[in-house]
């Protein structure tokens, strides 16, 4: 079989025509499908809400020697942060224990940056004349729309098969504006991208000019795999302690998708400098999270090992929707050299590079044909993708059967969008 | 009986003698007693906690045309909006419902206008030469220190029998610089005063220079009598709005103190112009908040008439335990002219004003006999009562027989420190 940009103009014509009926004849089902966003199935939520069991009589709710229902323990439950250590391999004298969302602690750690400097902040970051921010991407839109939304100058840094191009990073830290970086390194997002030991040590240990300095470490996806067993990954804040930058990360997870994305529990670990530094700001802020979905927590999850056995129940429902993905895109897509991708084993994700200038109409098409799809430059900063090339798929929240229905349409949509564009040649 | 004032100072060297016996056999029965912080005791925590057997099968996780257990509805759950809506007497549209902590929605409400300013703000507050700040004192400390933590400079306004000095008030918001107010309304902390119409009817239509300024409304006790029925109040939001002043209130409420202070829900409400502008920050900060926990409480709570019931049976608990301190108060201190207070009905505290200079003997003297209290001057703007003299109880944490003991112990300190007050003299 001939790629796309093999074929003669007339199979091309040909093609097209043939392409086009077939994406009117989908259309025409009227369909509603959607793979906008890394929601777990109902599934999924079916599966853990048994977690709700835990707490019955009021001696439940006694735990590290307090009444969690009352007032008190800013930093969360001991038993909390233990739990947490142990999934981040961090230790817990290091684990703050919020909420039920990590994007909320995120935004807090820069915004108490902005509004009173970090540990080794010269002045709060809102007395800086500019402050520049590095975004590896196609990366996670949240994020960057935190740091946007602060008014930082956002630079894109290239993702490699091993995680953000180095040599950029290393050079760029040079520029003493450049306050910190957001990361996803283990199944980054929405590449599902692990990054290399190397690239992590070179992060670690980089000289940067700015002395407060933030990594955002987002380890949204720390024990996510849905294909093969666990994968270890490096307790960056003691790589970080090696190479004499202690203070330089905040690392971030939750229970969002190992419980439930609206009700789980998120936590930030960094160094005992930098959480003594982040409580005093934070206890001015609340007085304490919900401790007794933190206990709840702990009681359900019980340990490490147990939670990675409840991922391999996820994993039994989501493996299979990725596979249905990376099937249809295997078999429909790859012989015709119209786009690329990764094959991750975890994460949320699947990032398929399109030919330039595609991404766009591919998204249009889909949309036309009912199926909902993240916004076609989202990965990048400023929601622009300078290629229009890079489409996030997210096949975790509709059933096999309409995750089938949607991927192909979506196969339809990307090769009649090459076609239009080969075409115009 | 003679006040201390009306005593010779023979009598008094005599009554000091006696006081001073007194209090050595107090401290000599080593007790460990605390009235420090507004928290509820166990018999309340345990009274509300089947609130925990509420959500049992999927099914019940459907609410709102919504699986509440996934992401999304920053805002809140429509049937929560409704439910304090209700209880704060407003329209389910001017409802912003959260986590656990109302403090977190009022601290991210000055950190926003700080950061990116409010609707009608002409620069982030940041970006302003200098921001004042009006603080009814005595109030509540961690308002205070919200504003402090932003640099803000703190002004102490009177409080009086019906509210903050409202002449004080409309002199001072002339200044541009001034941007706004704390105020808790009904049941004020730490007096235990409701604001009149008349204060509320000033507040909402007074002219200010400031276009942005912000009423911060803490009806954090908008349905906690604990003596006798519900006292009905005005709703600030359609007060100012009929004042022309639609934008000026952000009120604030939780159910800390009617299910859980740990576990509670938050919320907010404002003018629906207000809430879109806020909604449109916040959601940079978080996808979504805990809905499970808020399901659970419309679950729980039903309906206002409903809630107020609930509120009844903590009254129950509470009642008694407000009697001992104010009939202790009444039989021991009212006598001797050294010091008065208000006779709340409802709310957290109990509110003493000592003679001028004492307060922080009387505490010390307290502490010394293993009595905790609230740290004198915590009522004030940075945490100095220029007259040294209010002093906040915290009745609501203790069982009945240690406040007895308690309450016994302040009242000697009270008197010990008046006397070595008057016999300075």
């Amino acid at each position: 079989m001939k790629t796309y940009q093999e074929m003669t103009a007339a199979e091309r014509a040909e093609e097209f025509d043939r392409v086009s009926a077939e994406y009117k004849k989908l259309k025409n089902l009227g369909l509603k499908l959607n793979m906008a966003r890394g929601k777990p199935g109902k599934a999924q939520l079916d599966m853990v809400s048994d977690i709700f069991d835990q707490l019955k009589s009021d001696s439940d709710f006694q735990c590290d020697r307090m009444d969690v229902r009352n007032y008190g323990e800013l930093s969360g439950l001991p038993c909390a942060k233990e739990l947490f250590a142990q999934i981040l391999d961090c230790r817990p004298e290091q684990v703050f224990v919020g909420g039920s969302a990590s994007l909320q602690l995120m935004y807090d750690t820069i915004s108490k940056a902005y509004t009173h400097g970090l540990l080794h902040s010269p002045r709060p970051w809102c007395r800086e004349e500019n402050v520049k921010w590095l975004c590896p991407a196609p990366g996670y839109d949240r994020h960057f729309k935190v740091t946007e939304s602060f008014g930082f100058e956002l630079i894109t840094v290239p993702m490699t098969s091993s995680g953000p191009d180095m040599d950029v990073v290393e050079r760029l830290v040079k520029d003493p504006a450049v306050k910190g970086m957001w990361c996803v390194p283990k199944y980054s997002n929405p590449d599902g991208i692990i990054y290399s030991n190397e690239t992590i040590f070179r992060l670690a240990a980089m000289e940067t000019s700015a002395p407060d300095f933030l990594l955002m470490w987002d380890n949204a996806y720390c024990v996510h795999e849905f294909e093969g067993e666990y994968v270890s990954f490096p307790d960056m804040l003691a790589v970080c302690e090696k190479s004499g930058y202690p203070d330089r990360v905040f690392e971030f997870a939750s229970t969002s998708k190992i419980t439930l994305p609206g009700a789980g529990v998120a936590a930030m670990a960094a160094s005992e400098a930098n959480l003594d530094y982040m409580k005093r700001l934070m206890g001015v802020q609340i007085i304490s999270y919900d401790k007794v979905n933190q206990l709840r927590h702990v009681r359900y999850l019980v340990d490490k090992a147990h939670t990675l056995k409840l991922m391999k129940r996820h994993a039994a429902i989501l493996g299979p929707k990725f596979k249905t993905v990376l099937q249809a895109l295997n078999a429909e897509i790859a012989p015709l050299g119209i786009a690329s991708w990764q094959n991750p084993k975890g994460g949320y994700f699947v990032s398929v590079n399109a030919i330039p200038g595609t991404a766009r109409r591919t998204l249009a098409l889909c949309k036309e044909a009912g199926v909902v799809m993240t916004g076609a430059g989202a990965t990048f900063p400023y929601g622009k993708d300078p290629n229009d090339s890079n489409i996030r798929i997210a096949p975790s929240l509709p059933p096999v059967e309409e995750l089938q229905q949607a991927v192909a349409i979506f196969c339809t949509c990307l090769k009649l969008a090459a076609l239009e564009k080969l075409n115009e040649k």
